[in-house]
């Protein structure tokens, strides 16, 4: 397999070229300059590249295994999560008064790609800690806070969600777990709940599980739904640990990809738990760390994508067979190389636009998350709602996108893209997962359509339109660009007035929606980074071929979508 | 898993409502009437259904294996290939002069679809037993036919096609492989080809690979390309085995899918073989068996996305979460049946209206292929040109679109589907291999838009479409086909306008355009099953969800083509 190349020109393009990032973060007094930012990306890169990226296969071959309860990762990841928590990666955009680094998300979702893209397998066993991080400093007590939140940055502890059972996933309400009030915000948590990454596994010290349970007597349904810290070892005030607590791992996944991550089933019995956030409130807290979760699967796909690219890239360029179309460029050799077909060339480029319209798109929704955190509460709150808009795209879009790029990457080996040893086919299988775990991307288009879009009253979404219009973009592709924000617009707008007479016009539509949304986001992104193209990057013919190629489908999911659910509900469940 | 259910009634729907066949069978005297046809379709249902299918996740999971040149199928598998022998299943469509049953491809072709749905790792022991014994039926000598063909249709000894070498895969005219002339027709060949399915394993007493290779003294390229008979055991005069022949399988290869089939390195070192056809016409005769070989693999993704819809609507009616957008549909339970949910249907229905435009396209032009054998030489030759133009669109169109439903089919099962007991997972990596073998679909495009439309004048494609436009179809989808016949024919003509002076423009084109091709196809299927459903098929409604939601595709793939090839060959080759 190839090497792993950190793509840092393009995040320094991004951040610095087309998003100005380092003035938001001067004017923010933001404690990451410039020079900074890109020390710590190269850093990045070369953990990524040189410490990550080589355990990628072996972690698939090997898997993750499970004996009696304990649950150990593939060989070399300890020495590799060594390395990343000696480096510090685990707090990077952590709360600077618990040990946190306080980097702005526009920086961290940089180095997330780079994780991501290099070791996907290694990085899920730090990637929910953050989640887990974000969400507990959100929501728990003090005490907690200083309890847990300091070896969670370090990364010498690491964190879990633990969500789903077997009988409840997307429709949490249906939830069984139970909470035993003890004391203070002290419980006793019962059940079983499955699908738990890092939920067990030999890397760090200790395990931060935050789990939904029912406290008893809770009422049912989502609205009996409260949000536990449960460590592996109980911890005490001074941060020592002490005993196991009551909590094991029953069994792991046999997967499709991603199989040297540890996905655990864990059954809780009697295990000691603290409330996080108000009893019943669960959910509203848990949503703080889906929602970052959400972002970071989508940059998953991104960095999954852009390995896939890189390996499609280095075989068209090495594989000869065949002659190009206008002639051999190759004419010493028995054949050119597959690069000078048009149809290889094609599949790479639809990969490498789909690849940097999600980067671009990462870090557009990174800027908004940036903002979240403004001193100005109309600047603060506007970046909330959008990113609560972007949330669902940046999950589903990119991710969507990131299966199309790494099947091209695939069909670009031909039948070597089958075998396990070219390596394409892990990335493949890995990133199959992005579009269903952390809520399916039907999920994600639902939440778009029918909460961040219909139920809004289409506010947040005109609002954010006009804001694109204001922007500067390159002049060739402003009239394209105005065309489908109007045709994005027209289409919300009409599912707004057809909605509510057709309850399942939402459902039906969401998906088409979805994609329409993304199709349009990404012709703004590649019209603004078109504009900033100094020639030598090849973005402006990256624009071309997005506009030539790929924002015509934005028109098929709008015209799926105006033809209606009629079709979608005619038949009866038993016809199926 | 859910057992697999024999698609019988859709089978009888398109042979005796849609086409007809029946009236062509007794017309052309073909020796199979209705019900025999029906009783036929219903055993080999029954095989499928209960000795293929419930050995498919095993021989996944279990994989074929090698031992010192050994390979052995996964258990099961030689009890079942058993079942399949003694049926008589690998000689349905052979010549009767060898002992062949001599049914039309109208009939075989739904007997393949049973097979590769219920065990596609199984039934690639027995497929490649077909193209072979199609290629020296038309090809070899008599002598040859009479010792190698009767124990091919008997299933006792099956096929091979060694084309590909490790640099030699789209060009074979790079393929290095030598025959040494010994005496008569008799060569010794020697040289390794890889990606061998089923060049050794443990079912069959012999094994009889077509192999191509270079005549000493022949010329360069594809013009030196001769075809040979190489049976794993020499066989005398009167059809006994003798000695071992001088090859053997060097390695098995780990692939991402299909883990029960072994795809063998072979190595041939001087081994015995006859030359099938002229001298360095190899490439000619080995077509035949590619063509026949090509709509299999179609008619493979086909039987693959059946199989994920079966199991995909099975799971959507047996999980419940949620509730329907319309109010509960069962109210006394925790949630409803995810079939209820709007974008579930619109996933199911997605899979079915492409499986089932899938199965009527592979029956229409097994029509054609029928056709090629009358002995009105006008429709013979018509059909055969026929066949050559949508050979390539059998097999790319319909194995993209199976892959598209195999892993929507994945998507309805949320996180189950990612786990390998579900079952499904695996039908998508076994699915993933019919858009790569037998030629990758960017080739299928690239021969279907340069050699099939473009070196042909448009001349078949433009009676083809004259021949659709006569038949009776349902009158309420009568403009949308009209427009979509239109829009291919528009498209052609502009392709074939343009790319004599724009020599990238086919190849960056030919995927749209086999697209554009495939989805004006099933245009015109579905308006003609629907014209024929009698109310309780479902037909109509699918009908019309293949207007509304796919067959807007159409239109995309026509304006990418026409905005044309500038941004796909404008980057240097070392830019990417």
């Amino acid at each position: 397999m190839t090497q792993y190349i950190p793509p840092l020109a393009d995040f320094e393009f991004l951040l610095f070229d087309v998003f100005n990032v380092d003035e938001e973060w001067i004017s923010e007094s933001i404690p990451v300059d410039r020079e900074l930012a890109n020390s710590v990306l190269h850093e990045c890169g070369r953990v990524a590249r040189d410490v990550m990226a080589p355990l990628s296969s072996t972690a698939d071959r090997e898997g993750a295994s499970w004996d009696d309860g304990n649950v150990s990762a593939p060989q070399g990841f300890k020495e590799a999560f060594e390395v990343l928590t000696q480096g510090g990666w685990l707090g990077t955009a952590g709360n600077p008064e618990f040990g946190g680094q306080g980097m702005p998300k526009t920086l961290t979702t940089a180095l997330e790609e780079m994780f991501w893209g290099s070791n996907t397998n290694l990085w899920l066993y730090a990637a929910l800690t953050s989640g887990a991080t974000y969400c507990i400093d959100a929501h728990a007590s003090e005490e907690l806070k200083a309890r847990f939140l300091p070896a969670m940055y370090e990364g010498r502890w690491t964190g879990a969600m633990a969500l789903t059972e077997s009988h409840a996933g997307t429709d949490l309400g249906m939830l069984r777990t139970k909470a035993e009030h003890i004391e203070g915000n002290s419980y006793k948590i019962t059940g079983t709940k499955i699908f738990i990454t890092s939920g067990e596994h030999d890397l760090a010290e200790n395990i931060v599980h935050l789990v939904l349970a029912r406290i008893d007597g809770a009422p049912q349904g989502t609205r009996g739904i409260s949000l536990f810290l449960v460590p592996k070892y109980l911890v005490d005030e001074q941060g020592a640990i002490g005993e196991r607590n009551g909590f094991a791992s029953g069994s792991i996944e046999h997967k499709m990809g991603i199989r040297g991550s540890a996905t655990s089933v864990i059954n809780y019995d009697d295990a000691q738990g603290y409330l996080i956030g108000e009893p019943n409130a669960g959910l509203r807290c848990m949503f703080t760390m889906m929602n970052y979760a959400r972002v970071s699967v989508g940059v998953q796909g991104l960095g999954l994508g852009e390995r896939a690219y890189q390996m499609a890239a280095a075989y068209a360029k090495e594989r000869i067979q065949g002659r190009a179309p206008t002639g051999p460029v190759n004419a010493q050799g028995a054949a050119d190389p597959i690069i000078e077909h048009p149809d290889v060339r094609r599949m790479l480029l639809t990969q490498r636009a789909l690849t940097e319209g999600s980067r671009a798109f990462a870090v557009f929704t990174a800027v908004e998350l940036d903002r979240t955190q403004r001193t100005d509460p109309e600047v603060s709150e506007r970046s909330s709602r959008y990113v609560e808009l972007l949330t669902p795209v940046v999950k589903a879009f990119i991710s969507d996108r990131a299966m199309e790029s790494t099947l091209l990457a695939q069909q670009c080996f031909g039948g070597h893209g089958y075998i396990v040893e070219s390596g394409i086919e892990q990335v493949v299988r890995d990133a199959r997962i992005s579009q269903i775990y952390e809520g399916t991307n039907g999920i994600q288009a639902i939440d778009l359509l029918g909460r961040k879009v219909l139920q809004d009253g289409g506010q947040t979404l005109r609002s954010l339109i006009a804001d694109l219009r204001q922007e500067a973009l390159d002049p060739r592709y402003m009239t394209q660009v105005s065309d489908v924000l109007d045709l994005w617009s027209d289409v919300s707008e009409w599912l707004g007035s057809q909605a509510r007479s057709d309850r399942s016009l939402a459902g039906s539509a969401a998906v088409d929606y979805l994609n329409l949304a993304g199709y349009a986001l990404y012709a703004w992104l590649w019209a603004r980074m078109s504009l900033f193209d100094d020639g030598t990057r090849g973005k402006s013919n990256l624009a071309q071929f997005y506009f030539d190629q790929l924002l015509p489908r934005a028109e098929y999911h709008a015209k799926v979508i105006k033809n209606g659910s009629n079709a979608v509900t005619a038949p009866d469940s038993d016809w199926f």
